[in-house]
């Protein structure tokens, strides 16, 4: 039998499993090296790029559906946070040697569902075994107007500092994933718990949003590691300062009620991270345009503060600013 | 203490070793969600991606800086082989959480040594502890003239096909890393030990004749999995066919002496992969040109074949075709 009867395995998972999922006629059906796009007319490609190891980001056991759309959305929401139109991906997978077929077809039929949703197909990718868990490398490509990506560091005194949709219910939902006693001390029926677990599981990008941050953000950043770290990673590069009441930080009912049974959670709402939400700044004149971008888009937006000069984001909470040992999620 | 004061030890780390790596503006200096880059005009964008694990695709106690250097070239081999211009690329990064500081710095040098080389900047990236083995996913951007791209599948039936370098060095360079001692059976000095060991774990892309591949070629890959095996799907791909005496194929004086004393060697030689030499079609009419573009850019290329009607490329060893149970390398 000579080397042309015989695709590799690679090659067979590839066209079986992948090949449908990139539509994109600059991946080529992912038969070759690499993919080719051209840029939309006046545009800069913004590139950004977030993984999940089994483990790590997800739980092992997670369905595998889950952590393909987690691995995608996370990167789906660094292009939304900077205003940008999703292009396409690349995907790096390493799976362990014993892989089941039916865990390949699950993973791909959920990045193919969200790459179809969002409007970001696969343009090539990398698949591996490894000896380590199971893990995706997603690097995510998208499209904004020449030099308009909106940055982290261009935030002006007199901005007002918005969220979008709830803080802090993946922070709770991890703990109740880990320890699902808890629903009963924090007083959540099922629903309520499962509602905090998913948000942990899945998250919700704000793509919507991605043209009304275009337009009107001064500065925006993706909320990954929790709103105090991320909301003080733009204060500090744009070199300008907010104290938020942590009053006006907009809780889901269930994180309102778990706070309510557990004060201290507060801190887990505001610094643990995996949100997946936008917080961002809105000159004064915008505002009112700005909310009407957010409402045509369906995403709720609130405003939870004002920069003013200094350097930092401070939560203040019955009249203090709350300390965090640790105030934002760090993988070192 | 508040949040402001403390950058998270990531971020410490992102800033110690990999900021001065990303010296392209679009990467603001690694301080944002994402990079943005302006394609050049009038031009495509190539994407590839390819990644190493320790213990898979480099020995677990190989140097940091060499890890570091092979994730990059096997990209810049892709970029290569599609005639595109290096323009930047993301890194993926995840590592055992009791990583030393030593080796975080080996790795950033060796990678940032290299992107200076090849003109190929850190753009941006994602640092995450592991469970597993160090992994390493790199994502490189190329740019080609809109709609240049060399592909795989547009070989014509009377083209040539050529090789750059020489076949097989690190195939048998793995071997020898494995197993020192078959030097001896195989007859190498040290020198000529060594010199196949390194082409093992250094690869040498052909970024260099990136131009010439753009200018002159109907088709082209990169030999990553075997020569056997990519010509193979090169002539798939483009419904051609190929006979290769086998003789014909470069070798170095190294692999060239292995063989000598061990002829079995010769099918891995064509199939053990991790070569990073483009094999590529040329139209009789652009030959001389072609010659003349690899002369100036000072990498040796060798006329192998010429594709005929049929499908896939067989290897002619003293008149008979030679079978490989193996084809290619393949991660499955």
């Amino acid at each position: 039998m000579s080397a042309k009867t015989r695709p590799s395995a690679e090659e067979r998972l590839i066209a079986r499993y992948f090949r449908p999922l990139a539509r994109h006629p600059g991946a080529f059906g992912l038969a070759d090296d690499a993919a080719a796009i051209t840029p939309p007319p006046g545009c800069d490609l913004v590139l950004t790029t977030d993984g999940v190891i089994a483990g790590v980001h997800v739980f092992a056991d997670d369905p595998p559906d889950l952590m393909a759309r987690k691995a995608l959305r996370m990167n789906l929401s660094d292009l939304a946070a900077k205003g940008a139109t999703p292009v396409g991906f690349l995907l790096a997978l390493s799976l362990p040697a014993r892989t089941k077929k039916s865990w390949i077809a699950a993973f791909a039929r959920g990045l193919g569902e969200d790459a179809k949703r969002y409007g970001c197909p696969l343009l090539g990718g990398d698949t591996d075994h490894t000896p380590g868990p199971a893990a995706v490398s997603i690097a995510a490509f998208g499209a904004v107007p020449r030099g308009k990506m909106v940055r982290r560091s261009t935030a002006k005194v007199g901005d007002r500092v918005f969220v979008t949709g709830t803080i802090g219910d993946a922070a709770l939902g991890l703990k109740l994933r880990r320890n699902p006693r808890l629903a009963k001390r924090w007083r959540l029926g099922k629903s309520a718990a499962a509602q905090l677990v998913l948000r942990y599981g899945l998250p919700q990008p704000r793509n919507a949003l991605a043209k009304a941050v275009l337009r009107y953000a001064s500065a925006a950043i993706d909320i990954s590691d929790g709103l105090a770290g991320d909301l003080d990673k733009l204060c500090r590069g744009s070199k300008v300062a907010v104290d938020i009441d942590v009053a006006q930080v907009p809780l889901s009912k269930a994180a309102r009620a778990a706070i309510t049974a557990e004060p201290g959670l507060v801190r887990a709402v505001l610094t643990g991270g995996d949100d997946y939400e936008i917080a961002l700044t809105v000159a004064p004149r915008k505002i009112a345009a700005f909310r009407g971008g957010a409402k045509a888009a369906g995403v709720a937006v609130t405003e939870i503060g004002r920069l003013r000069a200094g350097e930092g984001a401070r939560f203040m909470h019955g009249g203090q600013a709350l300390n965090f040992a640790r105030p934002a999620y760090s993988h070192f």
